[in-house]
C-alpha cells in the first residue's frame, strides 16, 4: 500500500495495517478545486476537515474594511478547516480558498468521531496532530507578541522555504501581521 | 467520589469509573507553591503538565529588554505547562509563576503517555482538550491580527470576568499585546 495518506498516518502510528487503512480511507471523499475556488465560506456551516493531497490553500478572515488576515496556509500533507465551526457545529467566520489548483480528502465530523471511537490509534493520531498544532500556534502567538514583522518573516522563511515559492508576497504579509514590534 | 479532578474528566468522559479514577490519580503528584514561586523556568527541562487545583498562574516570555509577554493565564481546572518543552523534551523558553498561592497536580510525560495507552477514554479526553486549546489559540491569533487592544480587552473581560478580579491590570496588558490595530 503506497498511499500518501497512509504514509502520513504512519509517521505517528506506524502500526496501521493495509486492511485498517483501506477501511479508514472509505470514510474520506476526494474533491478537486481550481485556483481561487472555496472549500469553506464565512457564514456557512463547515462539514469537513480537509487533508491536502495536492495544491496550496489559505484560511483567512476578511475585516470590515475588506482587509485579508491570513490564519493559516496549507500544502501537501497538511490539514485545514475552520476547526471552531467544524467541531462546534457553528457557522464559519473564515474563508478557505485555493492558491493553486488543489485536491483534498474530506473527512466529516461524523466519520472523524466514528474512526476515533473505532480505532484507539486514530484517536492517538489526531491527538498528536492537535498537540503539534497547539504548540505551533503558541509559538506564533509568542512571535506576534514579541517579534517584529521582519523577524517573523525570517522565521517563516527558515521553517517553510517552499511556501515562499508558491505564495505571493502580499499573502505572506497578510499572514505575518503589521510591521511594528509588538 | 467527589474529586474536582474527577468532575473535570467527567465533563468530557462521563463514563470514568471510581476505580479507574483512583488508579489514574496515582499517576499525579500534588505540589503547593507560594505567590511568585516558579513551576517552570526558562532554560530548564519541563517534566510535567500541571492541572490547577487552586490558585492562579501565568506563563510568560521575557524578551531581551526584560519585558514580559504573557502567553497564558491559568486558574482552577486549567492545564498549564510549556507544551513544546514538555512534549519534545527540550529546554523551556518561558517561565510559569504563581500570581497567587497555588496548588497543582503534576503529570509527567511518561505517566501521561502510559495513561493514554492504557485508557482510550484518557486519550480522547486529552485529544478534546488539545482541540479546544487549538481553537482558542486560533481565535487569539485572529484577534491579534485584526483587533485593537481595546477590543481584545473587552473580549477577554466578557470571556473570563474572574480573571480581572485576580490578575493585576499590568499583566492583562502584557497578555493583550501592543495597543495599535494590527
Amino acid at each position: 500500500m503506497n498511499s500518501p495518506l497512509k504514509k502520513h498516518f504512519e509517521e505517528i502510528v506506524p502500526e496501521i495495517s493495509d486492511k485498517d487503512f483501506q477501511y479508514i480511507l472509505q470514510h474520506f471523499t476526494h474533491i478537486k478545486r481550481k485556483k481561487h475556488q472555496f472549500i469553506v465560506q464565512a457564514d456557512e456551516f463547515v462539514h469537513n476537515d480537509h487533508w491536502v493531497v495536492k495544491g496550496c490553500l489559505k484560511a483567512y478572515f476578511l475585516d470590515d474594511e475588506g482587509k485579508e488576515h491570513i490564519l493559516q496556509f496549507a500544502m501537501e500533507n497538511w490539514w485545514i478547516t475552520d476547526y471552531n465551526a467544524f467541531q462546534n457545529n457553528v457557522r464559519s467566520t473564515i474563508f478557505i480558498t485555493c492558491i493553486e489548483d488543489s485536491e483534498v480528502l474530506c473527512l466529516s465530523l461524523e466519520n472523524y468521531e466514528k474512526l476515533c471511537r473505532e480505532f484507539h490509534f486514530i484517536e492517538h493520531f489526531f491527538a498528536m496532530k492537535s498537540k503539534k498544532g497547539y504548540i505551533a500556534l503558541q509559538k506564533r502567538i509568542l512571535s506576534l507578541l514579541k517579534n517584529s514583522a521582519q523577524e517573523r518573516y525570517e522565521q517563516l522563511l527558515e521553517q517553510y522555504p517552499q511556501l515562499f515559492q508558491r505564495v505571493p508576497k502580499k499573502m505572506i504579509a497578510a499572514y505575518l501581521g503589521s510591521p511594528g514590534k509588538r
